[in-house]
């Protein structure tokens, strides 16, 4: 994580961790800022100096929470890898954070899943970002020639619906990680490219289509 | 529905249909059996002929709620439709069960979501019955060449998670039905079929393959 760069940056990342340990203990958010301010030894008013709202605060938490996954989706939609493994890491790779975040501190994990239930504004705005990235990848294959007929919303819409238990973070508990690994999931994004649209019949003659990106 | 064949099944019916006045009101299973006696005008002792227990009771409520899709599956596994057809019948016929189930009475679905959540005893035999219904289906799929290379619990688990919002009852909740279509199902299932295993290269020599059954 970078270096906090002023001083109201390191207090609000002390307060966020403050948050973090907060939930641990009670498996909810369900503190006052006035609280949050005793565990943290500041006064009721100063705490306003860092976060200006409850909703400020809920806020930077989730940017934290989901900040790995955003960087993730940043690097491999930079990156230079060929289309199967680029879309194979970018849900792979999400998968082994949220998977890595469960096995290290399951009831934590499940309190969050719960906070975002009921905040989904919070969860909202990732989720949004993930279908853009997903929409940038998914122009990058059908420039390749892959998804043939299909319009890149309901590609983006497909895709996500095929590889759903690798994405919602739910699914690690109700289906559980005995059945989810990444070996099928990678047999998954392959059925994806193989069989999503007339893809199946991929040639060469690809160039000149006219590709938009879904901003 | 089939006439009750005894009265004690036309007893059993109408206590089902008072157990689901009762979800109906509450919104939970959360009622004694003194209670259902006390709203079926029966002494609570006289109502232990009719269930022996709560368990009973729960066992038979979910029984019905899941008759119609039992129903579905057997139809559709019994039936003479080409392999791509039977897949694709398998899901969207139950999804369109759950869907008129929601439009129907929303809040009533969502009470059995959650008895279900809190009670998936009840539920584990319904999953468990899909799964065997589908690895017939799949071992036909295999007979015609398809999911080359896959075992036949690999392919059933894979195609679970491939149409994972179509089967889980909460995705109509959480995903929703705008973005839910029958129309998108069948493309999902043309790319199980398609992309899946080595089936992409589908040939005419698949005959004396082995095909076992996972009972």
């Amino acid at each position: 994580m970078a270096r906090p760069l002023t001083d109201i940056d390191a207090v609000r990342e002390q307060l966020l961790e403050i948050v973090e340990d907060l939930v641990r203990q009670r498996g909810s958010a369900d503190f006052s800022m006035a609280e949050l301010a005793n565990a943290a030894g500041m006064s009721p008013s100063n705490i306003y100096r860092f976060f200006e709202s409850k909703e400020a605060l809920y806020e930077a938490a989730a940017e934290r929470w989901f900040a790995a996954k955003i960087a993730i989706m940043e690097e491999v939609v930079a990156s230079d890898l060929p289309i199967r493994e680029k879309l194979l890491a970018f849900f792979a790779r999400r998968f082994a954070v949220m998977v890595a975040q469960y096995q290290a501190e399951p009831d934590l994990f499940k309190s969050y899943l719960e906070i975002g239930q009921q905040h989904f504004e919070l969860v909202r705005g990732h989720v949004d970002l993930g279908d853009h990235f997903l929409s940038v990848i998914v122009a990058e294959a059908m420039q390749a020639g892959y998804f043939r007929g299909l319009s890149i919303d309901e590609t983006v819409s497909l895709i996500n619906q095929m590889v759903q238990p690798y994405c919602n973070p739910d699914a690690i508990i109700y289906i559980g990680l005995v059945k989810l690994t990444e070996a099928k999931l990678a047999k998954i994004v392959d059925a994806i490219l193989i069989g999503l649209g007339d893809s199946n019949h991929l040639s060469a003659d690809t160039q000149g289509s006219q590709i938009r990106v879904v901003q």
